[in-house]
């Protein structure tokens, strides 16, 4: 039920909170007004209180969130209490640079191993030492190593068999950075990261800029 | 003034508007309501109407919005009605990965040249047949070009220095794929990319699926 009353767009917001408060902590910051996030974010405050309601009511008039203690539950929350074992499927270029991906690791995610299935990548290691294993060893693997979430980074034409494959070996929630349409039985969380949403944000300012741009009315 | 107005929030969410739009008008759908938008985005439908007030009201009570003029009118307030060239730094994997990556082609980007200062990848090729330049070249390449936005996939360490050579020579939209604080001058348009924050929504999913996660009141 809570999976779909919660959106993506809402835990990518709490995501975001909390790299906020994680900078505020680190600066000594003791409290921050829903007034203070909203500006940070360009969000309005309603939403934000909104959004933090859910889980407690933190806030204090007045004096608004203590740091520490929004940013302890916004941690647990999210899940990362627990370090969550990943796997990715291709060891392609895109799948050697999320190996090495650096944000991965210091949020507490841990990438176990790649899975490829061309002999020859097998047994090599991507630049930060994580291993290419054949996708024949997945079953073995999954379970050994109690891997949560698979990151599918093949091209698109065998996507969805390979993600049929990780949800028949048992995994319960996939990141898919390949374009188009995938689909994953009831039980299954699937998250699509489509890299293009960047570049329209950017290309939204360089039509303004330009005076290409149709003007709002704020 | 738009710029700070108009959060990335707001503008990714136009995104994914667009994105539905497109969907829905590939199957013929001629109106949508701002309720069905909300239940496909989990937001609420106010929200969505306050998004989309923003450039005129296209919305017509009990109707709803038409789906053909809407996705055209996102599509050109994200600037995408202009093939936007684009640069990448950096031909290591998520450079690579960058430049073969079929979403930008599909959304009206051209990723004009890959940029390095390995002089042994200089004159070689993406997968799908992007050249690689010695950075020196950079300045002749973007004016020729006019290449318009800078894609930033280097080691954290150069990612400072990169952008600021990128900034020199002129452009005003830069992707930042690097972890850490960028800083970019006025005028300039910076977009950091977390690619942390997906894998934290599925350890949300994950969490509330073991029965770690706090309850939401609703």
């Amino acid at each position: 039920m809570r999976d779909q009353q919660i959106s993506e767009l809402t835990t990518n917001r709490l995501s975001l909170y909390l790299r906020f408060l994680t900078e505020l902590d680190g600066k000594g910051v003791e409290s921050v007004s829903s007034k203070v996030l909203a500006e940070q974010f360009g969000l309005n405050a309603a939403l934000i209180r909104k959004d933090l309601a859910h889980f407690g009511g933190f806030g204090v008039r007045g004096l608004g969130y203590v740091v520490k203690d929004l940013r302890q539950q916004l941690h647990s929350i999210l899940g990362l209490d627990q370090k969550l074992q990943v796997a990715i499927m291709g060891a392609g270029n895109l799948g050697l640079a999320l190996a090495d991906y650096q944000g991965f690791g210091q949020e507490g995610f841990r990438i176990v191993a790649l899975f490829d299935t061309e002999a020859k990548k097998v047994g090599m290691r991507s630049r930060k030492g994580v291993l290419i294993r054949h996708s024949r060893k997945l079953k073995t693997v999954v379970r050994r190593e109690k891997i949560a979430i698979a990151v599918i980074a093949v091209p698109a034409q065998e996507a969805q068999q390979v993600v049929n494959t990780v949800v028949e070996v048992g995994i319960k929630a996939v990141l898919n950075f390949s374009p188009g349409t995938i689909r994953v039985p009831d039980g299954v969380k699937l998250k699509n990261v489509d890299l293009t949403v960047s570049l329209e944000s950017l290309s939204f300012h360089l039509a303004d800029r330009q005076g290409g741009g149709v003007k709002w009315g704020i």
